[in-house]
C-alpha cells in the first residue's frame, strides 16, 4: 500500500499525517507552531520515524509563494508572523526527506480534500471557506483549484459594513473592516469584549455575524457560481449559525439567482466539511496525492 | 476555409458575424433587439442569406439556462425585458440552421473572444468585467470558462456604500445598491440626472464611480487572484477611468497581495479588451470554435 504525509502548516499549530488513498489516517502528530527552525524539525521528525511517503503534500497559511517559476516558490512570503517571512517549507522538506513535495494553501488544500473524500465529491466548481482565527477560502473551478497570479485571499474581501449598526472599526492591519476584520474569531471578541465561545446562543453577536457571512457568501456566489460553498472553522460550531447563515445569504441575493442550490436546495448548498476536524491535515495528504 | 457563425445577443442590439478560425470577421449584421420572434427572425435571414457555418454560437444577455441536463437548456430564464423571458434561442437556431449551437453569456463569451484573439491569449486565471447598461463579469480559472450552478452575475456582488458620501439609493430592483445598482451607465444618470457622456471629465461623478469599480476589482482580485482584468464598455471610455480605476484598486488592495501584478505591473493587469468593439461577436464565433 501506498502512503502520502501531509503537513497542515497553520500559524498556531503544525498537523503532520500519514494517510493511503482512500483517505484513511494512519499516523498523526500535532505541535504549536514555535520557530520555523523548532517547528519544521519536528516535522522532519515525524516523517523520519514512520515508514517512507511517495510524496508530501503541505497545506501552509499564508500567503505563500505558489509560482514554480518564482526564485521564492514553495516559501512563506509577508506574514506578519515572527520569524515566518521567507521561510522555505519546500526546499526544507525535499532536501531532507527526498521526496516530492506539493505545496498550496491551507484553504486550497482543505478544498482538495473535500473534494477527493468529503463534501465536495463529485463537483466541479465550489467553495470552501473557514471563518476561525481568519477567514481564508479557497476552491474549484470546472475542477481545477483556484491560482492565478497568487492564491485567493477571500477573507480579505470588502463587504457593506453599517457603522449605524455596526460601529466597531474593524481589525484588520491591512484593511480595517474587510471581512476578516470584522467577522474573523478576534474581531467577534474585539467587538464585545469577550471571546466568543463565551458568547450565549442568543447574543446579538451571532446575528451580526450571520449577517456578514451571508453578504461574503453572496459575493462569492455571484462570482464563481459554486454549486457548493464549504464552510468550516470554530465560527461555525456556534449552535445555529448554519441555518441564519443560509438565510441572509438568501436575503442578500433576494431571488436573482435562478437556481435551485440557492433557493429550495440552500441546506444542501451551504454546509459543513464532511472531514471535520481533519480536513487540514486530509487536504495536505490530497495535495501530495495528487500533486 | 472553415466558417463559423456568432450571434451577440444583447438586451438592445442583436450583431450577428461570421468569421474564420482566426478571429477575421467576413460577414457582420446589427440591428435592434424588438420581439424575440422578430430578433431572431433577422438573425436566421442573415446566417441563410451567408455561405454555410460549421456551428454557432450565441453569446447572450441574461440570466440564462446552461445546464445542459436542464428542460430549459438554451434559454433566457428571468429577465425583466419584456416578451424574453423563457425565449429559447439554441432551440429555434439550431432547428432551422441544422448545425451545432454553443451557448453562454455575453461575459463569458467575450472573455473567450479574449483569451483566443486578445487581452488575454496566453492566459489561464483571468476576469472579463463589461460596466455599461449593466455590468457584467466572466472569465477563466484554469483555462476554463468560469460556470457552476449557473454562471456568474458579477455586476450584482456587494460592497461597501458609504451613505455619508454617497446618499443615492441604488438602482438595482433586486438589491438597490448592489455594484450595478450603484455604479452601471443608469445609476450615474439617476445619481447626477445627466447622461455620463454629457458629465465632464472633472465630474466629481468619475472620481465616485472609480472608488466603486475598484473596490469591486479588490473582490474579485481577492477570489479569483487573476493575471488580468479586462474592463470594456462605455463607462471605461470616459478619459482617465484606467489610472483611477487601478489606483483605486491598489488603494482598497493596501499592498497585501503581495505579486507585480498588483503591484508595480498594475498598468499591464488592469486593461481594456484588445478586440475593442468586435468583441462581443468574436466572443460569440470563439464559442462556436470551443463548442
Amino acid at each position: 500500500m501506498k502512503r502520502y504525509g501531509g503537513i497542515e502548516a497553520g500559524g498556531t499549530k503544525f498537523v503532520c499525517g500519514i494517510g493511503d488513498q482512500e483517505g484513511r489516517l494512519l499516523h498523526r502528530a500535532r505541535f504549536p507552531t514555535t520557530t520555523p527552525g523548532e517547528t519544521i524539525e519536528q516535522a522532519l521528525e515525524f516523517f523520519q520515524k514512520h515508514d517512507p511517503v511517495e510524496a508530501i503534500g503541505i497545506a501552509s497559511f499564508g500567503p505563500i509563494d505558489l509560482d514554480t517559476a518564482s526564485p521564492g516558490y514553495g516559501r512563506i512570503t509577508s506574514t506578519p508572523k515572527p520569524g515566518w517571512s521567507r521561510t522555505d517549507l519546500v526546499g526544507q522538506m525535499s532536501a531532507d526527506l527526498g521526496v516530492p513535495v506539493a505545496f498550496d494553501t491551507d484553504v486550497n488544500g482543505a478544498a482538495l480534500g473535500e473534494h477527493r473524500w468529503g463534501a465536495a465529491r463529485g463537483l466541479h466548481t465550489f467553495v470552501y471557506l473557514t471563518i476561525g482565527t481568519g477567514i481564508g477560502g479557497g476552491g474549484m473551478v470546472a475542477g481545477n483549484l483556484i491560482h492565478g497570479a497568487l492564491h485567493p485571499e477571500m477573507g480579505h474581501m470588502r463587504i457593506p459594513h453599517d457603522r449605524s449598526a455596526d460601529p466597531f472599526e474593524g481589525i484588520c492591519p491591512f484593511h480595517g473592516d474587510c471581512l476578516e476584520g470584522l467577522a474573523a474569531g478576534p474581531a467577534i471578541e474585539a467587538r464585545w469584549g469577550a471571546r466568543g465561545e463565551t458568547l450565549g446562543e442568543d447574543h446579538p453577536a451571532w446575528n451580526l455575524e450571520a449577517r456578514y457571512l451571508g453578504l461574503a457568501l453572496a459575493n462569492l456566489a455571484l462570482t464563481l457560481s459554486p454549486q457548493r460553498i464549504i464552510l468550516g472553522g470554530g465560527v461555525m460550531h456556534v449552535r445555529g449559525m448554519f441555518p441564519m447563515v443560509r438565510a441572509e445569504l438568501q436575503a442578500t441575493l433576494n431571488g436573482y439567482v435562478q437556481h435551485a442550490a440557492f433557493l429550495d436546495e440552500i441546506e444542501k448548498t451551504v454546509v459543513p466539511p464532511a472531514l471535520g476536524d481533519q480536513a487540514g491535515v486530509l487536504g495536505a495528504i490530497a495535495l501530495a496525492l495528487s500533486g
